[in-house]
């Protein structure tokens, strides 16, 4: 007896199948058309599909082959097998390919991600004079692939696997002397925790230590990713005024606004330079004990210290300091590497070290080892030595360039260390109408307003990075953004710039 | 006129300096000594330091070195010049070393911590039958090797800065045209956002997608990882049943718990295995369009299925779903990779672009150079089909060890696709006794209560991974557990596993 075809044959042959191809392709054919036919509504829901054997005959290909397809569109749930043979599968749903194909209204997302606010533009990395980026061409390449081959042969395949969720001990141990030595850290290895980079660091501060709703302190101007990953982590946040000492934060802001967290650039206050007094330091530690509140101490740039001797760390300034050390090896090492690390309070240890092996997964084996080995074997102490003597350099060429080209009032701010100069301007200078002209020419200094939260007059300037940039270009570089600088001066016709 | 000294000898004199040093070691000595000395308190606020010509004479040190110490000291805020000389800071708070040393009562720790429940140890990546790892020593290291050598080599030194922060373009090219063959998805290149792993991938939908207090679904049993990822962000999280056909949602569920996100593993669920079938599939899109939810379809083994074709992912079932197709390389390549994607409805990309370039730094950009060479090169494809073959293998051999050598009552679930079977046991017998005991043979099972939010009597058994155990262990494994099961009995001595 011939199986009853409920079948409709438009479904399956209005093309013949490509045969010249190998028994899989023919049945992902056939189970791509089968599908099809019973999405789009040929195949009915309760129909039946005919018998293997017959279809196989009707289309000349292997049996086989038809009940392979069979099974695996079973499988999917497409078709049910019962006593008479194969059911096509009743779907509670309209066909999708029948439905409008019109996406959700709006779509919806966390309310958080309209309050991070984006950069108008985002410049190459390559781009004059961008903050924020060491001198890669000076980046030992070849010491560091020599580190990465001996860390694959020496850790072999079994460092494929997962590791320590909280990252390689062996660097968290190189980590934790070197902050020792370098910046006045006091920690255990136990307590350091890699992270792809600062940001990560800092918005596992926020996870850490902060519900929604907490307050959590900013310098204004300040960071602005402290602020996307508070932001992220639904926190209040509170801009604080930053003067020549640093964070300057009164007794009212701690009475209105005590904070969960504070985030402080205690070294180099990015972007103004500012360093924070010993006095401010204290005052903080004191306060934030006070009020139950955790300082992140995010030491970005601290060991490109140009004059004197670095200044120690917050962190190890008082014994249980409520100090979270943030550092980072984007600037000592280089941004692709993403490698940071978070120096824990020696008593928030029990508390958050097992949440911290549920969120986190380590990995990145072989670059911590390269990485550890190059603290152990001084090379990174003395690429450091090396940057820190190019960028002092780049730094009084760029402040001499500044003197010489610069034909606009202006003051020039911080400079004890790190990788950028920032230049304030008269208020009549727009800063972010300059940066997006000297876009254009492929030169990248941060508009100082764009850091701001509740910019003033005295928010207004340009955020220049000299660490990328050869000394040799500061003086053409400076003599356009002089010229940019008059060109955007309000009330000026912007022919004047040529 | 000698200058008057207000400075206590003792501070400074107490052990004379070590002179064996260079003037930098000098330095360091006396700012060492000096600022010990401000903040024990033997230096008083107001005091005045004695001026850099009389110190050096007394310490018979050269007076550069005073100077510059003093300067050091000015710049860190320890002492402040003013017309008579150099005074120690009035610093306003109690001097630290005074203080208790004692750390601040409770630490106040976010409270979605007390939620993220650890497991109770943590098994080696090397442990036998440890669910979620590769096969370790088939990965072609030397391969790899070789793309990643070709990676730094091509893109030199230009790659160590800032890239995408949403990845690699050509390798999110890359992942596109993969996912688009393999896997089903419909997606362009722009739509693919490379994570650290899936856990990243799942977080970062979490923090796009949800607001504190929102309700996630999760499978339950499942993937613990989701939750830790939804606790993070705060949400209420709302355990989902799971049975043969994969996650089963009542319409009571979606009236009663109206989800804003969805997580689901449709290939095959983590870690019971079943496949969720297409009707479930349509209906939980239809759903979630309803009522507004995103789904997040974590396809984390899909790749390696064992019989006929792979099922088409859910994200490219109908035209724009409202679905984050979330997957990962740590199966398929290896573990401390840490390199995941999410691909991002094509509707959504408008609204999370920018905010995402906020929130992400990119970078490990040679890693990903070379797995986008791996991929576009078929060595990807390659080691896939390889792989394949090795774990349907072993599949089927541990599945006859169980048949042989597992003397309890149980039931075997899964092993469509993946890495792991779950073996299901009365509960009678304790899963978590079960794999306690393992765990100090070096067996890794995983209990198959602990991945449930409410246990039932069925959710009791052992998820075996047999991803990185060699098949020819299987039986005295088998074996090992079987006594070990036999010992955890409710109401048996233990005596009687041995």
């Amino acid at each position: 007896m011939v199986p009853r075809l409920d079948l409709s044959p438009t479904a399956l042959l209005e093309s013949p199948l490509d045969r010249n191809r190998d028994a899989g392709s023919m049945q992902r054919q056939l189970h791509d058309r089968l599908k099809r036919a019973i999405l789009d509504g040929s195949l009915a829901p309760g129909s039946r599909l005919p018998g293997s054997r017959a279809l196989a005959e009707a289309l000349g290909i292997s049996r086989n082959t038809v009940a392979a397809t069979y099974e695996h569109l079973a499988a999917e749930g497409y078709v049910q097998p019962d006593r008479q043979g194969t059911r096509v599968t009743a779907l509670s749903s309209p066909a999708p390919a029948k439905r409008t194909a019109r996406p959700p209204g709006t779509p919806a997302t966390a309310q958080r991600l309209a309050k991070i606010r984006p950069l108008a533009s985002r410049a190459e990395t390559d781009a004059a004079l961008r903050p924020g980026v060491p001198a890669l061409s000076h980046f030992p390449f070849a010491a560091w692939r020599g580190a990465l081959d001996r860390a694959i042969r020496g850790a072999g395949p079994a460092a494929l696997g997962y590791g320590d969720p909280l990252g390689e001990p062996r660097l968290r141990a190189a980590i934790a002397g070197h902050l020792s030595v370098a910046r006045g850290v006091r920690c255990e290895p136990g307590q350091v925790v890699i992270a792809e980079g600062a940001q990560e660091a800092i918005s596992l501060c926020v996870r850490l230590l902060s519900n929604p709703g907490d307050t959590g302190w900013v310098e204004d101007p300040g960071y602005r990713g402290v602020k996307a990953a508070m932001h992220a982590g639904d926190m209040r946040i509170v801009p604080v005024r930053v003067d020549t000492e640093g964070l300057c934060a009164s007794a009212a802001d701690w009475q209105k606004h005590p904070p969960r967290l504070v985030y402080a650039t205690p070294s180099h206050q990015y972007p103004v330079g500012a360093v924070l007094s010993i006095a401010r330091r204290l005052d903080l530690i004191a306060q934030a004990r006070k009020h139950g509140a955790w300082i992140i101490e995010d030491d970005y740039d601290s060991e490109f210290r140009h004059t004197g001797e670095p200044i120690g760390a917050m962190q190890g300034l008082v014994s249980d300091a409520p100090v979270l050390y943030v550092g980072t090896f984007s600037k000592t090492m280089f941004p692709s590497l993403r490698l940071g690390f978070l120096v824990l309070p020696r008593q928030l240890v029990p508390a958050v070290q097992a949440p911290l092996e549920e969120m986190l997964r380590g990995g990145h084996r072989y670059e911590q080892l390269a990485m550890a080995d190059f603290i152990e074997s001084g090379q990174f102490s003395r690429h450091l030595g090396r940057m820190r003597r190019l960028y002092r350099d780049r730094q009084q060429a760029l402040r001499l360039a500044l003197h010489k080209h610069l034909k606009v009032p202006h003051e020039i701010d911080g400079g004890y260390c790190g990788l950028h100069l920032t230049v304030r301007l008269p208020a009549r200078f727009d800063d972010r109408k300059i940066a997006a002209e000297a876009l254009r020419h492929r030169i990248a200094p941060s508009p100082l307003s764009g850091f701001a939260m509740q910019p003033t007059e005295r928010d207004n300037g340009l955020v220049l990075g000299y660490g990328n940039t050869a000394a040799e270009l500061f003086e053409p570089l400076v003599k356009r953004l002089s010229q940019l600088a008059r060109a955007a001066q309000h009330g000026t016709p912007p022919a004047s710039a040529h």
